[in-house]
């Protein structure tokens, strides 16, 4: 039984509570909040009419667009390299699905990465992540689990990596990325790399692919979810390595799409032609996004720190990590324990929604969740565009009194005494 | 490795055969080759701002307008029976995927059903079509393949029928499919309708589902990929039964198109709405359509007939299956044997392009072919226009050409003579 994805699931939870009037800090769902750029709007309009399937492997415009995007991240790219696909999703799942052997993943890592190789049949090896940063396994441990894993009848054959990393919010560092490079080469290992946060790295100077290093290895996936905050619209891609392998794979990836969703739509793949072209107006509104993302996310890391959680601070998208464990004896008291309770407790005490780590592969006893920011922008497009234009986002009123919630919610959770619930009740 | 589907790889084959300017029947995709109807493609441009991700079960408005497209058709049926996806191929590969057991399918079938069989791991157990209908197995033997799959080691669980029927554009009567609904039942079978055809049978009082026969055991899948010619905007949808089964097959499905592509893009849900809200001019458009695919089919049908191809008359769709069979020794004479080798001969020495049977599952050796009539309507939109508004299509001068194009070459095949084939080649 595959269950729901555990992102999409509080979406929807929180979206009824909402409509049932309740107010809810939403911290559960990594989709953007940035409002569409018009333009893009615009473009997608004027390919209304375009009702042709098209080739499964995406129009030629569209992978010349495509090995552009690459090409000016320095990294050469021929238009047959790519494919696109209605959402980076799809394309990780038949990665998994066509690449040989078991699946490797950092732990904690984004929910569907294990639930597609459950669903592949595949068998899915957990490896720590280190301390300094997440989507990537701690190098010192990555090869004593391999070999674990072999021991107990897997065959570990694909690693997959999150740079920048959801649910961290980090930037793996050059030197972990490399010394895992070294690893899953020595294993026979093929790394997937998911990219789809790339653009959203505060420091572009700090994100580095495992593609610079195992160039012929390295599977990447992206999107125009997140940078351009389209979810809705269902645009991804991937890039094979300029090999006959990658290119074997790039054929058994178009089979599975042949067989599965066909193709991205015909219109959405006109606007995401003229968005990967990368016109001036698309690089700003992807600057501003990051601007806000960045501010937003620091602020609500404050809050968390200041509150006595631990969090390595975010680099990157609308992430961060914390460990409530210091809260882990008062939660007790309130007959509180393990982080789906208290994920269930946040939400039913204080209207504040996130996601568990166990949802990411993590220890359910520990006491760390997935905080997402993108969602404190606003309810409405107004309201995000102000935020988009806010030299100070974290003083727009909508955006403080979540804060400020958020704060409260955190000292009233460290009070041992029974009598908080009852007057967060009546708030 | 899942090759690439057939239909789309011929269709790519013939667009780079004419990007070279060489003319090409084009006989060889089910694209419907009917125009947009202006007013859906302005919804969709109206809502080309919709960038949220929204629930991966589909919008509630969608879902309650997809319950109406079944009331409407005498199916009551709840909006959380159903589940909108993009495109009803990968509603199709999740049911075979969630449905337990090994899958059942007429002999010809849609070229995807066994390749998704065997990306979900799972066995193909063909049965024969019988003489007046394809869609469904031959009643008569499909017991006895059953009890011979069983013998093999196989578990058969899943029967895929399709009415109407892709490739063969039958539609199966009524005591057909009654008959092949008590075999299932009585063997535990589950049944998956693929009904993407329904609202082009050229008689709707034609049309029987097996929801009429095992109403608790049928899980129907359709889109707008035909009826309304949208292939290219990805927009298909599934019934489950109103059963606590149906419920939980159905949660399956929402799992794994989770994790597979989360949902049809948001701007496709609004456009899929209206349409599916059935205006007037929605259902002139279908109408239409409907028309124009009856007398191009039964004019082609015509030309196959007279020309000695014995081929069940057309009843739906754009599609015919003739058995050239009595080419055979002909074709033999000129070193060409087997449906394959014909399908190459066709293309190669007389520019017409349909797919070989064996793509369906068919016998390799018997010279059957999947003929698609719909891309005859023209090449442009406004030649498409003109063909849906004309009294007698056939005489329009780019569907004659293509007709009297496909006599000719129907005639100089049945010749012996090596001479033929020069005299072609300065066409």
């Amino acid at each position: 039984m595959i269950k729901h994805s555990a992102t999409l699931a509080i979406n929807e939870k929180i979206a009824q509570r909402r409509a049932r009037g309740e107010t809810v800090v939403h911290l559960g769902f990594g989709e953007a909040g940035i409002p569409v750029l018009p333009e893009a709007a615009e473009v997608l309009a004027s390919a209304a009419s375009r009702t042709d399937y098209g080739p499964v492997a995406g129009s030629e415009d569209l992978r010349t667009q495509i090995a552009g995007y690459f090409d000016r991240r320095g990294r050469a790219t021929h238009p047959e390299q790519v494919l696109p696909a209605p959402g980076s999703k799809a394309l990780l799942y038949a990665l998994i699905q066509s690449l040989p052997g078991d699946v490797v993943l950092p732990r904690p890592s984004w929910v569907s990465y294990a639930a597609q190789a459950a669903l592949a049949g595949k068998k899915t090896i957990w490896v720590d992540i280190p301390r300094d940063a997440g989507g990537v396994p701690d190098p010192g441990k990555l090869q004593h689990r391999l070999d674990e894993a072999r021991r107990h009848g897997a065959d570990p054959g694909i690693l997959i990596l999150t740079i920048p990393d959801n649910p961290t919010g980090t930037v793996a560092p050059a030197a972990t990325v490399e010394a895992v490079c070294r690893i899953a080469a020595a294993n026979g290992i093929t790394i997937v790399s998911d990219e789809i946060y790339r653009d959203l790295a505060y420091d572009a100077t700090s994100f580095c692919t495992p593609a610079d290093f195992l160039p012929d290895r390295t599977f990447v996936t992206s999107g125009l979810s997140k940078s351009m905050a389209l979810g809705g619209w269902r645009v991804g891609f991937a890039r094979v390595p300029a090999t006959d392998e990658g290119a074997a794979v790039r054929d058994e990836l178009i089979g599975v799409a042949s067989e599965v969703w066909s193709n991205m739509a015909t219109p959405m793949q006109e606007a995401a032609c003229w968005i990967l072209s990368e016109p001036p107006e698309v690089s700003a509104h992807v600057a501003r996004a990051r601007t806000l993302h960045r501010s937003v996310s620091l602020g609500v890391h404050e809050i968390f720190r200041s509150a006595g959680a631990v969090a390595r601070t975010p680099a990157a998208a609308f992430y961060q990590y914390p460990d409530l464990g210091s809260f882990e004896t008062a939660l007790r008291r309130r007959g509180v324990t393990g982080a789906e309770a208290v994920s269930d407790h946040l939400l039913e005490t204080y209207g504040i929604g996130m996601l568990s780590g166990a949802a990411f592969g993590d220890d359910p006893a520990a006491l760390r969740f997935r905080v997402a920011t993108s969602l404190l922008y606003g309810s409405t497009t107004e309201e995000r565009w102000r935020a988009m234009e806010s030299a100070d986002p974290l003083e727009l009123p909508w955006i403080r009194s979540a804060l400020d919630r958020l704060g409260d919610a955190l000292a009233d959770l460290s009070i041992d005494s029974e009598g908080a619930d009852r007057e967060w009740e009546r708030v």
